[in-house]
């Protein structure tokens, strides 16, 4: 007899809760599933190769049927950028999202042309709506792209609030303020868990409004002796803005180089999310006949990404645009780390082609685009939740961002610092954190696959990028496992082979002891010639040159 | 009939004007000629396996009777790392430096048993040596090591000073302040060139004092509920000595873990650089003894490297300490552009074994051991030279300093904005940067070897980490050319081989066509084979994958 239990209500984060990425969460009431946001992750510097990682969705196997719907909170990659590899695999639920953030997925899915089309729901952030047992409503937050909203989600065991990224912005640039007053009212009907946004809990005080982000981008653009060069993000819809105003307000026109830039600028503009005053666009070849004092080129490339416009331009690789004596090259975006020393080398490029740099740290896209410490106990005091989980950051800006709860009244034993697919459950108003957990390791995508490549594969990378590989080719006998001709020595990253002719002979006339001395009993165990062969002349290699290159042994037999 | 000319007083900078770090100098006048400094660069991201990078010195080659001395001006890596693999290719010449700066350099050369020992002359700041034609003073500065001194030179052409790396500060800890005096009196006998330290030409105003972060880690050492892990660099000997006077005042004791800190405390100690009251220094197993409250465990490791201590302790492989709930961990040094993402593992790692950190921006080492904005500018008005030369740090910083130097009135055409190898020569009270460079290019060590891994193998390591290799071994019958068997293909860091059967076997048939449908005529033209293999077999693969891996084709002849 199976004793019928009521259901819980499941929360399951697949990510973002160890990374700044791949954000992605489950929440399961027996039959219904929600999933909010799909995002990928930037690989690290221990996975070469790697083009980004995405959630693990093993959990979801068989259960595709039970999934209600896909909620997306903004249209940023690190929220986004799953959609074209899983949704697929989980047959194809519908996305509910904003406007712009919609057009920024369809966009993107152009890229994947072999995929079925994505099936939308377009909300309005003072829409209701029903999936399955659960009931969502919005609300508009600010960030650093326009339409971010979070999520309001009354459950039958009571109201979850997600917020999404965030900050507050009383004063937006093209984007209408978070709805606080909205908040406040879910915080009157007792929320049972807050989900908050942990990227800025290292950050004292008050998140900086965008308006303040003009101000400087002003002062800077109004004193430029003659062109100016702004790189920033693409998606940084709100810049982009201020610096359209600011150009028009000083009689300067607007080139944009970048596909991805030129995209967005495009829907934004499309979609009424960035307003252009006539001809404040032009482009590049009418730029370059202007005088340089009426000149801003907006353009990628800002984290010194090797391909984009600033990189292609400080290497004289751009075929329009060249640096000038009088050139002001504005980085109006934080380095993310990792990029630090790709940016050195471009702004060191940049100096040497004689640009006046300007990295002004109040334009950092940090500063610019997640609540700081103040404005996340705001957050908390709107809500006032039971339970708190802080999400979307490493664990050291959770427990960050758990101390801050703390500080605030918030019962230790109800905040809870979870791992990437650790559960959570809840039921008669009591959370717990189990110590449950679903699949939730890394899902590389490279080149065209996904997921084929394994920790094995990126360990053999690494090895091979430390100090190279030799490969060893011996050509025996099949009969008598004698040895013909002399064994061939290939090697790629361990030495430079034309001036190391030595002990690549040394190296030769060892294989040959091993094969010649070996056991004539072993004749033909190849697995332990090979090994032989493997260990000794790793040792070997490694005596002569404190390198230990990767030795593939290869045993022919004609 | 050879015209003598009058000799030029020739200055080269061989290393520490695009990087930061490898600084080295060159000042020749005739047959004169004198060292600044002989330091390594850490390897860049594109540069795997690479140990560190050491200045180029083919410009001496022939001239090594001429070296009259090698001046160290304190004892950071950056500024003697390249010492062990260059002075015995410089003939050995003397190295005049002061005391604590001799026993690091004496230190380290143990670890280079092979090397004959180095000659030294222990130099007092108050010193007037005389090297060939040249006269040398030095000047005491101030730095994140005691016994940092800058150089006056007076060479037949004029004065030139240098000033090492420097900030002012008027209340250092366990060191005499810069000699603002002194370097003012040089400024009176007309300074023909100053070389002056970039590496914080970014940072506005003066720098901090060492006493104030004293003060600042006084408070977060007496507020820590439990034990406090500090990790900081083993060469910041004023940090040490600062944390060794907090803890005892707060009776706290002090147990210091890490080789080179250890090592590094004992020189100070014996050479008088480091003041420890009895019985504050402890083992490590004392400290496990004891109450929590009452330990600090001092330790390397802050940059997140992999085998020092701070990393070991997180990962739980250190045999002797664990975080426990209630331990504080203090990170006491900035992050090294190109570690964050390491660092940020270690925090994770410790947040999550339960430890609170604190990561306080005051005790940032660069804010802590460079001069800022204001002190360059006090540098150049105290010294007033004629010609300015900024050295130490990267294109970008030298151009910022250059900047600040024409801010205070120095002419735009007596600043030097000089490259790597760049050649300037003195003559007449004239300076000139001529456009002529020696060779300055990248000197790898990779273990035993010293420049064995050139550009290809570096190159061949990066291709290999992103995409892998793929091997193909085709035996062909030595007379025909008729392929043998089925060519083995071996590859590592491509796809994941046991997942990958289907491709695998697409490209060996793919392989055998080549070898059998190839012109009869070419039938054993090698290099054409190999090449057909290589082509083909890549772009089959880029377009199955989208990857490139590299492909080694081999033919064995039978």
């Amino acid at each position: 007899m199976i004793k019928k239990t009521k259901p819980k209500l499941r929360v399951i984060p697949l990510g973002g809760l160890e990374e700044v990425g791949r954000n992605m969460m489950i929440i399961e009431y027996n039959y219904d599933i929600i999933i909010v946001d799909m995002g990928l992750q930037f690989p690290e510097e221990d996975m070469p190769g790697i083009d980004y990682i995405i959630p693990n969705i093993s959990y979801l196997k068989g259960k595709e049927n039970n999934i209600r719907g896909v909620i997306v909170t903004h249209g940023h990659y690190d929220h986004i950028g799953g959609i074209p590899h899983l949704m697929p695999k989980l047959g194809n639920p519908t996305i509910f999202t904003t406007k712009l953030t919609r057009a920024i997925i369809e966009k993107r899915q152009e890229d994947y042309r072999n995929s079925d089309s994505l099936n939308f729901y377009t909300i309005d952030p003072d829409d209701k709506i029903k999936l399955g047992v659960f009931k969502i409503e919005f609300f508009r937050v600010n960030h650093n792209i326009p339409d971010g909203v979070g999520i309001a989600i009354h459950t039958p065991e009571g109201l979850m609030v997600h917020t999404g990224d965030f900050k507050f912005d009383h004063s937006p640039v093209n984007d209408a303020p978070a709805e606080i007053g909205k908040i406040a009212r879910f915080g009157a009907q007792k929320v049972l868990a807050l989900f908050s946004d942990s990227t800025n809990a290292e950050s004292e005080g008050y998140s900086i409004s965008e308006s303040a982000i003009g101000e400087a981008m002003d002062q800077i653009i109004s004193g430029a002796p003659g062109r100016i060069i702004i790189g920033t993000f693409s998606s940084l819809l709100s810049r982009i803005q201020q610096i359209i105003n600011i150009a028009s307000k000083y009689e300067r026109k607007v080139a944009i180089e970048g596909f991805s830039m030129k995209t967005n600028v495009d829907i934004a503009i499309k979609l009424g999310y960035l307003k252009v005053p006539p001809k404040v666009i032009i482009g590049i070849d009418e730029a370059n006949r202007m005088d340089p004092k009426k000149v801003i080129i907006m353009c990628t490339g800002a984290q010194g990404e090797g391909k984009a416009v600033l990189m292609r331009i400080a290497n004289k690789e751009h075929r329009k645009i060249q640096i000038e004596k009088g050139d002001t090259v504005i980085f109006s975006s934080s380095v993310i780390p990792g990029n630090e020393n790709s940016v050195q080398k471009l702004k060191d490029s940049l100096s040497r082609e004689g640009a006046h740099i300007v990295h002004y740290k109040l334009m950092d896209v940090h500063t610019g685009g997640h609540a700081h410490v103040e404005d996340l106990k705001m957050m908390m005091q709107l809500t006032k939740p039971k339970y708190f989980i802080p999400i979307h950051g490493n664990r050291y800006f959770l427990q960050l961002h758990a101390k801050i709860a703390s500080s605030i009244g918030i019962p230790e034993k109800n905040i809870f610092v979870a791992d990437n697919g650790q559960v959570m459950e809840f039921e008669n108003d009591e959370g717990k954190l189990l110590r449950q957990t679903v699949p939730s390791d890394h899902v590389f995508v490279d080149g065209l696959g996904v997921g084929d490549v394994s920790n094995i594969v990126l360990r053999d990378r690494q090895m091979m990028s430390e100090d190279g590989m030799l490969v060893v080719i011996a050509t025996l006998e099949g009969r008598t496992g004698k040895l013909i001709g002399s064994p061939d020595i290939i090697s790629r990253g361990f030495v430079y082979m034309k001036e190391s002719k030595k002990l690549i002979e040394q190296t030769r006339k060892r294989i040959k002891t091993i094969l010649i001395d070996k056991d004539p009993k072993m004749s033909l165990n190849e697995t332990y010639i090979r090994n032989k062969i493997r260990d000794d002349i790793g040792q070997f290699l490694f005596t002569k040159t404190q390198r230990r290159p990767m030795i593939l042994p290869v045993i022919i037999e004609v």
